[in-house]
């Protein structure tokens, strides 16, 4: 399949390589062309705009940073995905983006005659470059049938979540969940270690049990060895909670950091 | 063995259970006699005061509810357990109590010529009547070294953390994440309801990720089928954290709940 690829960070790069690297023909596009050079090595071909990109491809998929980002390239009439996309054509916008903007595009593409699917991931640069991540989707059955041998070039838990926006709303609720359990990691090696207790032993004893996660058993062990290097970025942590903050306030739920 | 059981709550009764079925003399004291009918069965002796457990045992447990209870039935002058106990026994304590009474006994014990180890367990009451708990152990090598085979009768993650009060200090790691744990559980699924996803496809997407926890996991899924019954008492998780916190503070170290 002709695939367009929008977004060529730390993620991106790998999701891509990925379909590449299973015989898709792939365009990219970044702001940073420097950025594509790898994929190019790989067959790649380079556009100069969203737009370029949308013409050369069947599907295309964003992976920007910020929900203005995700609108800005796929909606700007000069130069957006929308402006270039063939009736029938495919966006899959793996960005974490808000759930309305996620609606809004929907609702548009119904429009244009488009298929979208709001499709963000989690497990990190990690996950990216083993092709393991979880995805999450929103969107039309007959649209996730057409991309899902695509998703599953780049993750093995790919789930059609509901209608648009509710892979969104999903990355959301596992974003919350993954801010609470940091927290908890945080709080309870740095008492540990205030305690001169062993952190490495407290993990052990502590992880395998009834308080154990993810976090604890990955994130935790990399604390307690002193191994600071990051695997996501603070600053998208931080827009992902504004994000869920904000629908929260939307759908009258007041979660904890707004109780206090 | 002879062991002596103070203690006989929804974990107690089966944690005690076990050593009976190891072939170990039990002789069993509850405030409420009646609840210690099941052991009884078994062919556990019945005393009259935590003093008469310790004067027909080689080691004592006690799981009862609160700091206050754990230092009235040891020290207690008239009829304490360390009022009945020969030089040479152990007193295990396995309540989740503080550090500080933990280290008050340890060196009362060492006058006396006791051995004393503070032994709180995780695994709530599955994991007592399955005999899987987790373990955490503070006190003398020697002593732990004695009691580790009937331990091991409860429990498969049985540590030994450090001295006096490090098994306590341990616990409070456990509950500060599993408290934690449980907040992100519960505000994601709240989100992911309002959100009008399915709840239990949520977890499934979100819970063998890096957002993944045994709380949601398992605590979760039990939310998700509207099973609400309890496996363990809000007020003891409520008197674990007044711990935490209290320990935190006289380590100088500010957890979340204060710093707001």
């Amino acid at each position: 399949m002709r695939v367009g690829w929008i977004g060529v960070g730390v993620m991106g790069r790998h999701m891509c390589a990925h379909l590449i690297d299973r015989g898709h023909t792939a365009t990219v596009f970044s702001r940073t062309a420097a950025k594509c050079a790898p994929l190019l090595d790989k067959g790649a071909m380079l556009a100069t705009s969203p737009r370029e990109v949308a013409r050369a491809s069947d599907v295309v998929f964003t992976v920007v940073s910020t929900p203005d980002d995700v609108r800005r390239v796929v909606l700007d009439p000069a130069d957006g995905v929308f402006a270039g996309l063939r009736e029938g054509g495919v966006l899959v916008d793996m960005t974490t983006s808000t759930p309305t903007l996620a609606v809004e595009l929907g609702a548009e593409a119904v429009r244009r005659g488009f298929g979208v699917l709001d499709a963000p991931v989690s497990g990190g640069d990690v996950g990216a470059k083993a092709g393991t991540l979880s995805i999450m989707c929103g969107g039309e059955l007959t649209t996730f049938e057409t991309v899902l041998p695509l998703l599953e070039c780049m993750g093995r838990n790919v789930r059609l979540m509901g209608g648009a926006g509710s892979g969104q709303h999903t990355k959301m609720c596992n974003q919350i969940l993954a801010a609470s359990n940091m927290v908890g990691v945080c709080e309870s090696l740095l008492y540990a270690h205030r305690a001169g207790l062993d952190v490495e032993a407290v993990i052990k004893a502590v992880g395998a049990g009834a308080a154990g996660s993810w976090a604890m058993n990955n994130l935790g062990v990399k604390v307690a060895s002193r191994d600071l290097a990051p695997g996501f970025m603070i600053e998208h942590m931080v827009k992902d909670l504004r994000i869920a903050l904000r629908e929260a306030d939307a759908m009258g739920l007041q979660l904890q950091a707004r109780g206090r």
